[in-house]
């Protein structure tokens, strides 16, 4: 299996609302997709602008196909605009 | 280096409120401990009543040490009564 944390810091708190609204529509889509065991958005309740994506993936099929999937293409690139300097992806294999 | 992503639920709103400032003292206690590259503590955005650690730790004598603080047996355990059904964790080498 695979696990996702990929971290964001947003630049303000507008950028944080608009992002949690994309994030949860991104979970939302995410979790329909083949191979998705779990997806969830998190906020830290330590450092108010950063955020991270949890996710696990049967497997990197599952996960090409989610990378490649039009809610992803289309949903991601809006959230990265909204970051300070994108996300930082860290990908665990187990 | 060791992750972990700690994964609890909380019963009620007043309970979540409890375990966050408790959360919030574990992680400013616990990234003054010897070997800790973060500590968070993360909210849900979609599932209001559930609630993430995200640690890094660069190997597992530090881990084990930071598991016999005084802050972490003070806290864990306060926070655990405060969880649906306990802590779910889970720990990936890198």
């Amino acid at each position: 299996m695979i696990r996702l944390n990929a971290f964001f810091q947003v630049k303000t708190d507008g950028d944080k609302l608009k992002a949690i609204e994309l994030g949860n529509e991104l979970v939302a889509e995410s979790l329909k997709d083949n191979g998705c065991v779990s997806y969830g958005l998190f906020t830290s309740t330590t450092r108010h602008d950063v955020l991270m994506f949890c996710e696990t993936w049967t497997d990197q099929a599952s996960l090409a196909a989610h990378m490649d999937s039009t809610h992803f293409k289309r949903i991601v690139p809006l959230i990265e605009a909204l970051t300070a300097n994108g996300m930082k992806l860290e990908k665990f294999e187990f």
